[in-house]
């Protein structure tokens, strides 16, 4: 107890103690990724065929399964001073409140203007493509998230940023889009005029209020027909899990400056970024042999890719336009019930972390959407920090792992991923304080049919 | 400049270097801040009145002028590490934009998911509640910040909250109760059916959206009508002054680290609560004449309290029926142009700031709202921090003084207090996005108009 006492509520690495580099998990792997396919030619996609759409040095990182570290330009380490290093706590007040042996910590990155980790790969993104020459950026955002910290890194660096906002979210989220603006974004609503895909799609569906799979679509169209212009984008690649590394690292610097050795950790997965990041340098070292952690992927019931998925190369988007990705997918045609708020709505899953999961190295479970608002609410009151739907999925396997604990007394170190803050998401919680809020799971049937439709290549 | 190198992008303390006690300002005052005074007889309220309306604790902690230091309760420094220590953070990237040979630090406020410095005094408040052993605690709140942090912290002591909020906010900003909500408290849009004062005021005024001074009056008379419960204040008060001294410590302990003397202390001013924390050590050096620093109080040129109003006796509320502050004031029945989107719109200003304002020991200036959204925006895209136009005043003012080191050449040390984010007032972003905004200055005859009916006792 009296050694305890000595962990502080928050352990803040200096300047000097921050990663220099990130960690490229791919480079220990015995089994890499599976490459990305070209859709047309079913042949994987080389350097050439991405450079037209991302960035040189950022489509060297995508391909790169070798070079373990991969040195943070200076510019870069300069811009996460400004948000970084971020707390890992030690949440001693929801131990108390569990009254659990177990010792639980989370590495919060939700404290800056983005409110989560996306400006992490967002300022890495954005650096290459100015280091590049290039005019600007464009891409996609549903919530919100992503697009906010695209435009934060670009603001910072000078460069344009066309944000493509599916319609809805542009409509319902009227706050986050004037985040973008204020930060100096071109924000358009997507199904939108200023495209051909954008124009097409609203000749046959004049209605549409978009999907993800369409604002894709209108952001690489404007990307790759624009001179001085790429695309970026904020999970599922393998270049953004590089750059997210830095939130393991960094944690991993945390634990071993206070002599902790964590026995489970714990990460929401949508695409996969958070987690993936969260992991990578735990993951290396079981990889090479040389320490053992329960890893677990926390996914929402209502769109389980992990847990009921299918291990099969598929597209990345549901406009099928995107490289094909063999990863755990519920198919790129399943669309998760709209009743679901709690954000990783995404039908896929990193190539990476599918690799990993298939190889036994990680665990995954499910969530119900109730039970995490229940988490999500019970961690606010207690720890101070309202956190992301998404952040709260972690949440509730954590609180499920430490009350586990308290049945068998066990006193295990637990850590989790808090990924961000809660104030984009109120309407979700108004939802749930209303007791209007519901769980839906799909049936097998419903999972069957979309992945019934994955592309030919598997055959 | 390898010196200034080694100064971190932002200085955290640790633990064991965070404030044990709060400082008390009035104490090193020669002319003591002027007392409160029962309306109705026009004499100083005793400790006698005020403990049916505030806590036992706290009336003491209002009416001590002289101990300098007041321990803080353990309890409330555990919850202070929840999220504090909050950075002095030096503002490296603004200094580069703006070639200023100055050197710009601010402390922020805002890492916490109340948004702002007001959870600071709401523990306090709420922690002397439970310890007195009552039910729960009762206030306003406009925009919503002092509601929130109040709401987080009976959250985690498990007492009873009950938020009054004006009408027109709580339908404008549903977010803001949605917090409120998340963390269990009871938010009643004010006027209200569940108070005499606010039946008797729908019945006058069937339609009214509201105002503060209602909105008191109704947490008034619930707090002194309900065995158990007390009433709480987010700013003006002595006691809330006190509370906020935490922030001006650490700023205090971070810079003498370094051994970074500051020229210049600028912070924003509405009621005094962040202004009094921020500048409380180094005012206190300044009346002990231990160091001399310029202290530069920001208000807003649509309500210009310190630069406009009259230093006399006034109610703290539009409703009249709060005890008479001496204090600089615009007239309790001044209301600040509906234009006016910035915070601040407090017709008067605390009563121990406004002492220190009368005596010379500080300077105040006032800045237009297009100003500030100017600066708030600047400061957004180089610093990273979207934030809260109150505290945007300050960044304001602290840009205006960079920008005339520029001109002499003068290496001055700026500290400025960034009070909070600015989530919550993306309406009023918007308003500047789209060009819309405007300003507004009284005329010297609408002042005039307002101070003409301050109470009979300054007669």
């Amino acid at each position: 107890m009296a050694e305890e006492q000595k962990i502080p509520y928050k352990i803040y690495l200096t300047e000097d103690e921050m990663p220099k580099a990130w960690y490229n998990l791919r480079a220990d792997m015995k089994v890499k990724p599976a490459p990305l396919l070209n859709p047309g030619t079913g042949q994987p996609l080389t350097a050439e065929e991405l450079t037209p759409i991302f960035c040189e040095e950022l489509v060297k990182q995508e391909l790169d399964n070798d070079t373990p570290f991969i040195e943070i330009p200076q510019e870069i380490r300069d811009f996460y001073k400004m948000f970084r290093p971020s707390p890992l706590v030690r949440a001693y007040c929801l131990e108390e409140k569990l009254q659990t042996p177990a010792k639980i910590y989370y590495k919060f990155e939700g404290n800056n203007t983005s409110g989560s980790h996306k400006l992490n790969s967002a300022i890495a993104q954005a650096y290459y493509a100015k280091k590049q020459g290039l005019k600007g950026v464009t891409t996609e955002t549903g919530a919100g998230q992503w697009g906010t910290a695209l435009s934060m890194a670009c603001a910072y660096l000078g460069l344009d940023c066309k944000v493509y906002m599916v319609k809805v979210s542009y409509e319902q989220k009227p706050f986050r889009r004037e985040v973008m603006r204020t930060y100096g974004a071109s924000v358009v609503p997507s199904p939108s005029e200023t495209t051909e895909v954008g124009r097409k799609i609203l000749a046959e569906f004049p209605g549409t209020t978009g999907s993800l799979g369409c604002a894709i679509s209108e952001a690489v169209e404007v990307a790759t027909k624009n001179p001085g212009y790429r695309y970026v984008l904020g999970s599922v690649l393998n270049q953004v899990l590089l750059h997210q590394s830095v939130i393991g690292l960094e944690t991993k610097i945390a634990l071993d400056k206070y002599g902790i050795k964590p026995d489970i950790i714990i990460g929401c997965a949508g695409g996969g970024s958070n987690l993936g990041g969260l992991i990578a340098p735990f993951m290396g070292q079981k990889l090479r042999g040389e320490a053992d952690y329960r890893i677990i992927a926390v996914e929402p019931a209502s769109c389980p890719s992990f847990t009921r998925g299918t291990f099969a190369y598929d597209f990345c988007d549901t406009g099928m336009i995107c490289p094909l990705a063999k990863m755990y997918t519920l198919g790129s045609s399943f669309i998760p019930s709209a009743n679901h708020a709690g954000g990783l709505r995404f039908h896929g899953m990193s190539s990476t972390l599918s690799q990993l999961y298939h190889d036994g190295y990680m665990e995954a479970t499910s969530v119900e959407q109730t039970d995490v608002f229940e988490a999500a609410e019970f961690f606010a009151r207690t720890e101070g920090i309202l956190p992301a739907p998404e952040s709260s999925h972690a949440i509730r396997a954590a609180i499920n792992e430490a009350n586990k604990c308290k049945e068998t007394g066990e006193e295990k170190t637990i850590v989790f991923g808090l990924t961000g803050t809660g104030y984009f998401d109120l309407v979700a919680y108004q939802k749930y304080n209303d007791g209007e809020m519901s769980d839906y799971i799909p049936t097998d049937e419903e999972i069957a049919a979309s992945v019934a439709k994955l592309p030919k290549v598997n055959a």
